[in-house]
């Protein structure tokens, strides 16, 4: 039974330690951790510069064996230190860890594997609940929150953009043909969306003048749709804005609402609310 | 009589499945359609890529011809199945799904007509109506109707933008001449529009020392002025949703709708709400 | 006596038709008058086009001819038929009429005096009257007042900017060298500008890492601040719209104000208004 | 005594002339500093240019140490005319101006200690104190404020744009690979923020087809997120505007300050307004 309570204890205080940040012993995991995942990304970056992969191909493979294993240890941690390790496993998270974790194992059974690597810096976006910055936190699901409700909105945006980018391209297809680089439809229309979204690389350009003057006229879309999403996001940031900074509090005597948060009398009448 | 009642029943069928999404077959009928419709579109992109057309040629073609005769006993079947042909075959859609039909028969008539294809991507916009997402239709209206509110400043505003680049194309002609590419003042302004827009290709770009300075102002000048436009759509939006959350309750005496949500009274007629 | 009466009437018609746009011949000459300046400012366009210039020089200087002789008839009736025409000649329009007229007979004494072309362009702005489309007319002015009002603040703004830019440039310049193509610290700093605005034409471009990185950081400032003038005009429109669709009336009962323009009784008392 | 006395008169006048902008003296000295200030980045700006730089090096060299010894005087007048030399020395504008000056002798001792020469730019945000534009001064304060009320908003978000630049990069990398210049990792997030924030210098842009698609994704996201800044601004501002209007009177009670326009009570301790 002592036995049965020490392992508990033993695996709640882990659990403190690797969830929580709230215990000197909790934070410091989490700055470590942090730290490592930031070294760990360096460490892709760094493999994929020719120079350096080929000068100290051997120290950067112990590296990354070395954090594929510290992420291995930190993984099984997880797992026997949570009480539902279900929960964990298959949550965002869980599944990001796991990612992370394995791409050098799999190097040996499965070719490009190491694609997965990619997704590490996903971790990163664990700082916002390790620093415990609530008012990071709460300004983050501010925007997820604004966005969420303009997404319906941005869908409709994006979707006509896109039918008109086809129809666009197209026709820029017909006009330019393929001396000038539009060698066919689907790179026409990769050159309209560049154009419409005022990236402008180069690579492409129209050639003939009334390609130009066709051209022109995408840009000025371009320029002038970017203020639709712009629109809709900054309404919905409004409507966040006001939530949160004036209450819906009503009057207990004379019912008026819309008071300020640090109101502690009635505006209109003088009432105590 | 039974007859002409049959073809009534029949052709009204026809019209529910054709013409609307409540009934499983109606549904049905717009999702196939809209898959024959993206089809049709990859079918166009492919046949541009000359590496694809040159080895798949006659597969290509099959395709087309297969997708415009399920467009032509489309069109067909629209226009019988509906009371009133006239009001189809001129309509928005009705043209459209004309011209998304014909070019094929066209092009052993006309050179060049395979151009109308581009068109084919306009079915697409049916989407909205076929998955039946009032959401999604009430959001869009909601956009056109912003638009729409800010047409007429949008206009005064592209029509000034394009009188500046006139002149400040022009300008720039006679700065870098035609050694930097600036070949003629079309050619110029057409630059003008791109440096203004921030598309920015580079396949022009100012060589001598005056010359950059001077597209410097009109860099800042095209990075300021996107501000109108959004400016103007985003308090448009900003309109929209006010009117959608403040108000929609009717005066019981006078039927005027429109009310401020914190109005006791009628402010057409002065009854009680 | 008579002669008098007769040359003023004579005078004000010609009045009438110039200068205003109520009645037949006044929008005729208006809409006349729109079409030449169009004509004329095409005309510009073609003669600095070489191909175009080589073949037809003498029909293009003719027609100049005829544009520049029609341009003076109407400058000297403009200015007989006003009865002040110091105001007119010394006006906004009265000046670029006046160089919009003179480039020809200049270029026989002054060469490079067809750069005054480009102010034909200017004329174009004149459709906003001509059109006598008052709609047209308050949504520009409300366009003029929301910049104007955010005039001070953008100043500021472009200020910030340059600073900032003076010193980026300069640090591009130290990081990068003259084989990155950043050969003195003037066109570093036009790099830097073309950088921060996302226009991005890539005629420079920085070669090395940490310039690479460096110029990261000069885009996601430029990003970032975009939103700048975006939001100091966005908040302008906002002010100006309310102005124009809620008054400032208060109610002559119990004082409440924020009434809207149809309103007719007090929506808090419903006392009549 | 009377010795000490003058020294304080003589230190105090001092003070009013460089540190104030009241007096004409004052005045005069703070616009002929600006003046200097100017020409100092333009010597330094030439300096950079080869052309200008060989032909006169003696003269610019000159007119450096003029510009040096001046700036000496006036930091060591800066020092002696004022109570707390401290306060000054370790200030922000005390710290640039010390900065402005150094560089020409540090260059006998450290060599590319002249890159100090670019803070020079920072002396010219001093011309809003020095023009003494309240206005600007008010305008550029509540610029500041906006700014720093959305900072955390902003951080989270360039935080997560970055996050988001590095897998994308990554996977760029590998869909992409050496032969179109995506030659390593860091590399192509260089090439993902170029695309991302709109920049499209062009420099290296995708060639494969699934290349150009992926790019495709990533310049519609950016097109789309710039909303996310712009709209945290335009609502930090559209409160600052209504900060501004709406509430200045203090409460006669208990002072407090911050009612709304339509408050009769004062909402902390419920006194009459």
């Amino acid at each position: 039974m002592s036995g049965t309570e020490n392992t508990k204890t033993w695996q709640k205080k882990l659990h403190e330690v690797i969830y929580e940040a709230d215990t000197p012993a909790g934070k410091l995991f989490d700055v470590v951790l942090i730290a490592i995942i930031i070294f760990s990304i360096i460490l892709v970056m760094l493999e994929s510069v020719n120079d350096i992969d080929s000068e100290y191909h051997y120290i950067l493979l112990t590296a990354e064996w070395i954090i594929t294993i510290l992420f291995t240890i930190e993984y099984i941690l997880r797992i026997i230190s949570i009480k539902k390790p279900g929960k964990y496993i298959f949550s965002f998270y869980g599944i990001i860890d796991f990612l992370s974790t394995v791409p050098l194992y799999l190097s040996y059974i499965i070719a490009g594997s190491q694609a997965l690597l990619a997704l590490r810096a996903l971790r990163l976006l664990r700082i916002f609940r390790v620093l415990k910055l609530v008012r990071f936190l709460g300004e983050a699901s501010q925007l997820k929150k604004a966005l969420k409700n303009s997404r319906t909105k941005i869908t409709v945006f994006i979707y006509t953009v896109l039918v008109v980018s086809i129809i666009l391209g197209t026709i820029m297809y017909l006009i330019e043909g393929e001396e000038s680089g539009f060698t066919s439809i689907p790179r026409s229309i990769y050159w309209t969306i560049v154009t419409l979204t005022t990236v402008g690389y180069g690579d492409i350009a129209p050639q003939t003048s009334f390609g130009q003057f066709f051209a022109t006229i995408i840009m000025i879309l371009g320029y002038g749709i970017i203020a639709v999403p712009t629109g809709i996001v900054t309404v919905e940031f409004a409507k966040q804005g006001k939530q949160l900074h004036l209450n819906t509090q009503a009057c207990p005597n004379c019912g008026t609402e819309g008071h300020q948060d640090s109101a502690n009398f009635c505006h209109k009448c003088g009432h105590k609310l």
